[in-house]
This record gives structure tokens, C-alpha cells and sequence, in this order.
């Protein structure tokens, strides 16, 4: 490999392993934020982690990245990715998409691997006390082949229709945040007709009970693993990766200080942790969609606008009746994401894009892109209309599959739903 | 240094940092699997890794990597290992052995010394609340002078006599895993001689009390460590190390899924976190010896594998009324250690084994191999025995000749052998 | 990007990511030696790691980091460091004193930063559980804008007044541990100040109570953390980097095992977590200043000397009656760091010095330096002066003037001021 082909390798690999600790990150953040008592959210995560690399391994790195069928799903039979290649796999091949920066297929196997686990980890949250584990574990297996694949074959596979319309969506905005809410939404439905069919007029919320060192150890891990997320997506180790990183931390500190004196002006208190937290997320969120597009400037600008959109959409979510939504699926990722995504027709700049690969990405309408960025913020529209209506019907019909088949898909409250080991309990090996 | 080189060390440096990180995890893995009150476990692991550091430092390093005495042991004596070549390093020179890649001392040092310590944390889970620290910490040092160094100096060091012989173990399922299994086997037998001294029918168990929190961080942390465990033991960064990316992380997956469902079929019980976690390990013991020389394919039918192995073993281990062994040293990494050398002479493929410096490794069974490889089998049989042996006859005398000194080896089980701190309790500095 | 260049903006970056992390570490150490009461800790310390990052990026970096004014500051209008050169950054420009290893302006942010954060976690340990954390808040603007800069700006700064005499300092014993030493003793007066005003005699001390769990990743982050904080200080991927890994664990190593036995000689407790731990950080600590200057040989050394060293400072500080220091950040951290700068004078070998950057830098003492190190031992001495005087300076004034602006910096006692979460307690979202 050249010089450039080794760093590349190195970079997105790293970035990829950084990556794959977020899924189980996202099980420390409900046990940080919701007490030890929800431990099934560990085995949650960590059964996340495992079948995704299964999966993906034998056809969902396929069904996402390998080239489409008519711009909408990739080739499952592609043998390079179809187990990985199997007993022959082309040792010194780069993945059709990526052979400009000369990644191997490990490479960007393990670093979108890392991705469609950390998303399903983030619908996992909407699941948390409510889903038998059971059913959420076959649901994994249709997400993977098919939920997460989708948005990504459409919008992230050079061949996807999404792509070739010109949509952009740096680091998912929309393939992983918004993508996770409208999952979850699918499966928040179902789990409130069988809560409405038992009589109950609201659906139960799940109480917080802070239990700062897991929480801590979560944002940690989060914000390491963000440092993954975003700069990696760049595919490449170069200026612009480093510009990422730069974006990516700014806004997320930014997004920090906005969010907990926002929610000082609202609540009157003063660092409260869960506000600190979910503002680094937020602004974390937020700068996804348009990290490898913007300047340190406008990630700045970014994050300060982080604090209001989420304490407002939060104080909105929690209206709802409906749903609970204890660790912020909807006001966080959901809006957070697609927020982000429309941002990336005001603020981006062509120079920053080229060096992520996007050369043709115009102007933002406040670096004068004009009728260019008008333009794309129609196609980033219609991208998010398209992806979360797509993703919301096949996740709910999964579910709704799956309710008729295991006589509904949630527990009885409180239960652990076939998980041996609750906290301060001793689980006995046969 | 060229760019490949660059890369060389660039990556096995990292990979070595990951590997650091596991001594302490197995720590975190005993309070995960047995509760807050093994707290000496975490002390235990924290001991481990420095005296690996100072004592592979001084002279361990050398007995191990140092061109060697006719074949048996590293000489102790040779300058660039001895001290690490003490005040006057060869600052640009690569260790003897790995010139190839450009391997400098200090890179290779940390890769190898991270290796030493965490195979000591494996033997000592078996030591766990029964041993004294004491006598555990002047075995330390005996162990990576002399008794982690031979089958290193034999197999890993190409002036080994195993070596010459033609014996290859990838990543160190018989140096790492079978020998951990190895001289735990010559302490466990020390604890029953002296358990039946005080009149003991059964040797006293360690009851599981799980922690899911420890538990998911241990899990994490070692799966991210295998990641320079069996990628870096490539000791290049090259197309071959990104293929043992996937290898490893299939063969984990894959052993998650076997392990849970053959533990499901024989308790009826889904999901446990025991089993999940230690289907994971199993996983990564079984592919750690051929990581390097199988296909991804391969990988996956012996993840599959894993699951039958892994609960059987733990089965006809549990029968034995003279140890105990909470934590899965026996089941877990001696027999899947040893179970994935064997497995070289079936999975191997000489394209994959010569990307990891082992051009001369022959196809295995089931892939066209023949007497080539039956000749090989033969090798790693033999292999197998001579460091078996020899680990446990060495690992058994020191703890002998430590119980004569110490009046015994064992505590007064349930006493936290001169460790200050029990947890709730408050200690106190002078 | 050529090779080499390719290769030290990966290395730093990582190595700044692994800083990163040791803020938290902090607040996790903090935990781990005092229980889980102290959680204010936690949030605490994720302040300081999003402030350090909004800050910096604002104008922090400048003054620190850009061309000086007269030697003594940072430009803070430098335009590539002022909001990171804000919309128009130059993508492929390297920072202007880094310039020999295209280190680009975003490596060197983070890498600065993130030891920025670290120092400033340090100093506050000092102000763990009695100053109020709104205060603290505002203390960390100054810091990060004023305090932590000077230094900084007079040694690690081409163009600082301090660096032009000939001053080092490698990775910072005096930089970050012995100016957290200062300014925490400048807040520590103030507090002794209002502590005295309310009739006290003696400060109230913070108990030990040891949380084996947290201590142990403490001291794991922080290890690793330190892989990034000594190594990436060579600013450039090279043999010296290797070395400096060497020095840095090799010291760790030793000093653990000499505190270990120093403090058993003392106290008759083997293994107390505490001194082990605190073992590990003091070697850390003493190796920080010179890790890049001195070989294998000396830091096992220079290791084996911080038993006594620690364990002494320790009694010493601890006969104070008008200040607690739980953590140790006098008798480690000051103490420690002075030490190290100190040994500059005695320890240094050129060829070491020339690989991190400063081939002007002489011999020490014990490798014949002759006067040359006498005079070395001079300025070292003159820096260290000049340096703690005018961070305690600053920062006992900034405590002064927010004593009188928010009627005092302490809290009541006990209290948790402004922090919603205490552990177990439930905290309500609006």
C-alpha cells in the first residue's frame, strides 16, 4: 500500500473501532441516566454489538454498500461482501466505492458495521422496560438486513438513488439519527396499541434515577467514540479529517454550555447533569450531518444553537401521552439529526466538502450558494421525507409481524423478559 | 523511517496500548462474573501490569525474544533487551527479530510485554480469593522471567527449537491461552493439596454474583484489546492484518450467537449475561491462534463452533469436586485455546499465513492440504505437549517451593489477604 | 500530506484523544479514592473538558500557542488560532511553530487542549466538595484564557521568553503539574481565608473512602492517557516517541513497586490500592518533564527514587493544618513535577534531546555535562520561580475577586451546590 493507502487504512479502521464502543456506551447512558435496575439494557447492548458484525458479515454490508439494484438496495450476492468473501476473499482489494482512498474491505466493513450497530443501539432506547428482548433480537436481524440498509444503499452508496439525486449526509444526520427515530417511532406505535389494548390511557414512563459514574463513563466513551464518528467519515486521512475534528469538538462544547444555561433560564438549576450530558450529545448530533462540509466557525455557531432547539423539543416530546421517551430518542436524535441536515444548505462551503469527498456540494445559502443551495436543501428534503417514511412503515410492520407471532412484543413492566441476572442477584451456570 | 515502517510501528505501538488495557479488564471481568466483594481481583490486575512492565523491563523481555540458548531460553544478558538496552539504546534500531517490518525494541517490547501481563491475569482468576497477594506477586516475577518466557522463546522466537520446527501459533492460543490454562492448573493443584491439609471434601467454590455494569465494561474492554491482540499480531500493518480484523471480530459474533443458544437448549434460559460474555470470549480464544491464516468464511464455522465446545467443557469441569474455577480458565481458554491450534492444520490457507510472515505454512486438511498438513498437526501436537508440560511442571514447583517459604499459598478463604481496602469499607492513610 | 507528515498528525491526534480522556479520569480518581458521595466530581470534570475545548478554540490556543507578544503572551488575535481561523481556516496549514512536523492547526488544538483540561482537573481536586462549582466555572474561563496559558506560553512557546533562555520542559512537570500545584494552592489560601472567617481552626478534612471499581479505571485511563501525554509530546511520529513510551511505563512500573515497599516499610500494609495507585501516578508524574531527554536506564531510575519521595511529601503535607489535599496534588503533582524539571539537569543525554526537538539541550550531570548542566540546572531553577510565583499569583487573585463578587467561593460543607444529582436521588427533568 502507498503512504496515503496505509493512512487511510489506519485512520478508518481506528475511527471504526472508536465506533464500535458506542453501542454498549449507549447501554452505560440509560443505566447512567435511568439507574441500575434497567441492566437489561447491557445484555441489550452488547447483543447489539455481536449481531451486527454477524449480520453484516454474512449480507447486510451488502444490502447497504454493495452496488444497487436500480439505485434502492445493494447486491446481496456481491461476493466480495457476501460473508465477507467467503474462504476466498480478495486479500489486497479495496471495496468498489472506496478504492480512491484505497480502503479494504475490512476496513469499511468494520467502520459501517460500528455505524448500523450504534444506530439500532440508539432505537434500542425507545425499547428499554417495554420490549421482550426476545422480539427485540429478531427485529435486529431484519433492521440489519434491511431497516439500517436501506437509507444507507440510498444515500450513502454512490449508486443509491438518494446519491445520484445529489443528497448529502456527512455522518447521519439522517442514515443514523433520524433513521433511529423513525425506527423507533415504528416500534413506539405498536408498543402503545398493545399498552391502549390493556386499558392504560398513558403509556408508563420510565422514571430517571441518575447514577453519575456510568453516565460519566457513557459521554465518555460517546464523545471518544464521536471522535470516530465524524472525522473517520471523511474515509480518508487527510486536511479535512483534521477540520473534522476540529467541528466536531467545538460544536459539542458549544452545545454544552448552550444547553445547560438553557435549561438554567427554564428550570432555574444549575448544572444539572442530564442537561450537561445531553447537550455534548446534541451538539454531537447536530454537527453529524454537516461535519466534513462546515467551518470551525459555523460548528461554533451550531452548537450555541443546540441549547434552545433541544430543551424546547424536549418540553414538546414530553407532552405526548403516548410514548416515554426517557434518554431523548426524539428530541435529540430525531429532531437534533434532521436538523443538522437541513443546516447543510446554509452552512456549508464547497472547500471543506471537496475535501470530503463531496466536490460537486454547492455553497450554503450563507456563503452565497443562492438558487444552488436552494436547490439542495429540496433534495435534503425530500432525502428525509423519503428515509423516515421508508424506515417508519418497515419498522413498524416488523413489529407488528413480530406481535402476531410472539403474542405482542412487550413485557409485563417491570419483568426482565428472559434475562437471568438482575442487580445484587446471583445467576447460577448450569 | 519509511512509510511502511511508519505504519509498522504506528500500528503495533497501538495495538499494544489495547492489549495493556486487557490485564486490568480480566480484573474487571472477576468483579463482573463474582461481585464487588472480589475487590482484591482489581489490585491483583493493577500489580499485574506494572511488575510486567518493570520485570520484562529488566530482563524478561530478553529470556523470551533474545536470540536464544540453543534453542531453549531467550539469552538474559543480550544489550538491546537487557534494561532495554539500559543508557544507551540503539534509538533507530529494530529488535533482531523483526527487522522485516522495522519493528523498533520499544514497540515491540510494549506489544510483547502487554501479551506477558495478561496472560498472568488469566492464570490468576484462578488464584482469585484463594491465593495470598503476596505469594501471587513473587510468582509474578518467577512467571515472566521464566515461565511465560519459554513457550515464547520456543514458539514465538524464531530461534526457538519449536520454531525451527516449523510449529506456528498466531496470536498465542497455546502461549497465551493453553499455557495460562497450563500453570493455572500447577497453582489450582497447590490450593487442593493444601484445601485437603485443612481437611477439605471439595474445594471450596466461588459463588456467582453478577455485576452487569463491570461486566459490560470488562467485555468491552477486552474485545477492544483483541483488536490489537490478533490484528497487531501480525506485527505489520498490511492487507493480511485487515483481514484478521475480520476474522476475529466474525469468530466473536458468531460464538455469541452458538454459545447463547447452546446454553438455551441445555437451561432453557435466554440471555444470559454469562453466557453471552463468555461466548464472546470463547470466540476470540478459538480464532486467536489461527486468526492470521484463515479466511473470513472459516472464521465464521468456527465461531459456530464455539458454543457446543465452550458448555460441554464447562460441563465436565464443573464435575471436578478438587477446583474451582469461576471465572472459565479451563473450559474458556485451555481447551479453546488449545482446540484453535489443532484447527491450524484444518482452516489454514498459506495465502493468508503468508501476509503474517509465515510463508511456509502448508494448507489445511479442508483445504486440499494432505500429508503436508497431517505433518503439521503432528507439529502442533507435539507443540502443544512439550509447553503443557513443561508450564505446568514450573508453574507447580514455584508454588511449591513458595509454600515452604510461606507457610502455604492459600489465605484464610474469605480474608482479603493484605489488601486494605474492602468495598463500602474506608481506609485510611497514614 | 508526505509520509512522515501523514504519519505525526495521526500520532498526536490519537495521542490527543488519549489525553482527552484523563480530565474525566480525574473526576473518576476522585471518586475512586473518596467514594461515590463526591459526584460533583464527575460533573465537574466534564465541565472542565467542554470548556477547555469552547475556550481554547475562542482565543485560549492563541495565547498559549501563537507568535507572543514581547515573549510573555500569546497574540490573542492571531488569526489561525481565533475561533480556529473561524469560517476560512487554512485547510492544509500547519501551525506556525509545529511547522517542521506539518503538524496542522487542528493536531496541535487538541493535543494543547486536552492538556490544558487535565491540568486544570488537577487544580481541581483541591476544590473538591468545598468550592462552589458555579465559582469554578468562571475560575475555568480565566484559566483557560490567562492562567494555563502563561506557562505555557513562556516555555512550551518557540517565541516565550522562558523557551528563549533555553528552558524545557518535555511533556510538562512543571507546565501542567507543578502550575496545577500552584494555582490550587492559590485557592486553597482563599478557602483556608473563608474557613477561618467562619472560626475554624483546622480545614476540614475529605475521609478516604476507597471505590475499588472506579480507582481501577481511574488509574487505567490515566495510564493510557499517558501514552498520549508523554509519547505525542515529541509533536512528531518518530524513534524518539518510541523511547519515550519506554520511559514513560518503565517509570510507572518502578515507581509502583518502590512506593508499594517505601509505604509497607512505613505503615506494615502490603498493598494498600492507594499507594499502588498513587505509585503509578507519582512515576508518571516525576518522568513527565524529562521523558523525551533521558533513557530506559535513568527512568527506572528515577522511578525507584519516587517511593520515598512521595511517601515523605505526603507526612509533610499532611502535617498542614490549613488545607486538605485528599488526592495529592502537593505532594504528587508539585512535588513530583518540580522534581522531575529538576532532574533535567542530572538525567538529559543530547541524543535523546535532539530526537524531541531540542538539540541545544545538554548532557546532565551524570552524563558529563560539566557546566553546561550546571547552567541548564540554573534556568530550570529560575523558570520553575518565575512560573509557580505568577500562576499563584493569578490565581489566588481570580479567587479573590469571585470571593467578593459571589460572597465567597466555599460552600456550605456537604452540600452539592447547584448539582441535581446526588447518588441514589432522583432527579426530575422538566
Amino acid at each position: 500500500m502507498t503512504a496515503a493507502f496505509l493512512a487511510n487504512n489506519l485512520w478508518v479502521l481506528l475511527c471504526g473501532l472508536f465506533v464500535f464502543m458506542m453501542t454498549i456506551a449507549v447501554g452505560l447512558l440509560e443505566v447512567g441516566e435511568l439507574g441500575q435496575r434497567v441492566v437489561v439494557s447491557l445484555v441489550k447492548t452488547i447483543l447489539i454489538t455481536g449481531l451486527a458484525v454477524l449480520v453484516m458479515a454474512i449480507v447486510g454490508f451488502n444490502t447497504a454498500f454493495a452496488p444497487t439494484l436500480g439505485g434502492v438496495i445493494g447486491n446481496p450476492l456481491y461476493g466480495a461482501g457476501l460473508f465477507l468473501g467467503g474462504f476466498s476473499p480478495g486479500l489486497s482489494d479495496s471495496w468498489w466505492s472506496v478504492t480512491g482512498a484505497g480502503l479494504r474491505t475490512g476496513t469499511y466493513f468494520l467502520f459501517e458495521t460500528a455505524f448500523a450497530a450504534v444506530t439500532l443501539a440508539l432505537v434500542g432506547v425507545i425499547a428499554l422496560h417495554k420490549m421482550k428482548l426476545s422480539a427485540f433480537a429478531i427485529y435486529s436481524v431484519v433492521y440489519f438486513v434491511l431497516i439500517w440498509a436501506l437509507p444507507a444503499a440510498w444515500i450513502w452508496n454512490p449508486s443509491g438513488w438518494l446519491a445520484k439525486l445529489g443528497m448529502v449526509d456527512f455522518a447521519g444526520g439522517l442514515v443514523v439519527h433520524g433513521a433511529a427515530g423513525a425506527a423507533g417511532l415504528g416500534i413506539v406505535w405498536q408498543i402503545w396499541r398493545e399498552e391502549k389494548a390493556r386499558g392504560l390511557k398513558v403509556s408508563p414512563p420510565v422514571h430517571y434515577q441518575v447514577n453519575p459514574g456510568w453516565l460519566t463513563v457513557a459521554i465518555l466513551l460517546l464523545w471518544v467514540g464521536w471522535f470516530g464518528f465524524n472525522p473517520g467519515s471523511v474515509l480518508a486521512f487527510n486536511d479535512e479529517a483534521i477540520i473534522v475534528v476540529e467541528t466536531t469538538f467545538v460544536a459539542a462544547a458549544a452545545a454544552m454550555v448552550s444547553t445547560s444555561l438553557t435549561a438554567f433560564l427554564v428550570t432555574s438549576e444549575l448544572f444539572n447533569p442530564l442537561y450537561v450530558v445531553n447537550g455534548i450529545l446534541m451538539g454531537l448530533i447536530v454537527i453529524t450531518p454537516v461535519a466534513g462540509f462546515v467551518s470551525p466557525g459555523s460548528a461554533l455557531i451550531l452548537g450555541l444553537l443546540c441549547g434552545p432547539i433541544f430543551v424546547y423539543a424536549e418540553k414538546l416530546v414530553g407532552r405526548a401521552k403516548w410514548l416515554s421517551d426517557p434518554v431523548g430518542l426524539f428530541p435529540g436524535h430525531l429532531v437534533g439529526g434532521i436538523f443538522g441536515v437541513l443546516m447543510i444548505a446554509f452552512f456549508a462551503q464547497n472547500q471543506f466538502a471537496t475535501g470530503s469527498g463531496f466536490p460537486g456540494l454547492p455553497n450554503g445559502l450563507l456563503f452565497g450558494g443562492g438558487v444552488a443551495a436552494v436547490k439542495q436543501l429540496g433534495i435534503e428534503v425530500l432525502g428525509i421525507g423519503a428515509a423516515v417514511v421508508a424506515v417508519f412503515v418497515l419498522s413498524h410492520l416488523t413489529v407488528r409481524v413480530l406481535a402476531a407471532l410472539m403474542k405482542g412484543i412487550t413485557t409485563n413492566y417491570g419483568d426482565a423478559d428472559g434475562v437471568a441476572a438482575t442487580p445484587g442477584a446471583s445467576a447460577t451456570l448450569a
